[in-house]
């Protein structure tokens, strides 16, 4: 299993960022075809600091074609703008192979 | 759920890194009580630039005092220990809980 893994810094307006993300950002995740799960992490702390991220949101695929296919859709295109317009500056994505 | 994230940039010597993930800090985390699920995910690649990690493990629990007690008990001081000795500058760690 393949999964997309949304990193988002903390933002400095967090009720703004949770609107954004609640009302335009989940609904336009959960338009994209091939996702068989998706997660929504919350940081609850660290060993030591703040911890890196606010939040992490995981997108499951079968594979990486699936992956591809999906982020190319006209959902997943819509998604990448929609992520684009409230958290350009807060995110970093990465595609990973999970081992369980 | 929680789970406790351990994030590795990508180390300098993969090999090295290699043995001593599978070699020494696998088992010393797979001996810490109260551990639900584990899973470990190996960067694929990112929408542009390099990934930002070379390897996620992420150790789940039922919640954040099975956690804690799991990281004091012998067994999980004993994998800190085994995974600041090879992955000191390469490691974040931050806990989270997790939404389906």
């Amino acid at each position: 299993m393949v999964k997309l893994i949304i990193f988002f810094r903390r933002p400095a307006d967090l009720d703004a960022f949770e609107d954004h993300f609640a009302q335009q950002y989940v609904p336009a995740t959960n338009a994209m075809p091939n996702v068989k799960r998706a997660t929504v992490s919350r940081a609850l702390g660290a060993p030591r600091g703040e911890p890196a991220y606010y939040l992490i949101q995981e997108l499951y695929f079968d594979g990486l074609a699936d992956l591809n296919q999906s982020l190319n859709s006209a959902e997943g295109r819509n998604a990448g703008a929609v992520l684009m317009s409230f958290a350009h500056e807060l995110v970093t994505l990465m595609y990973a192979e999970v081992w369980e």
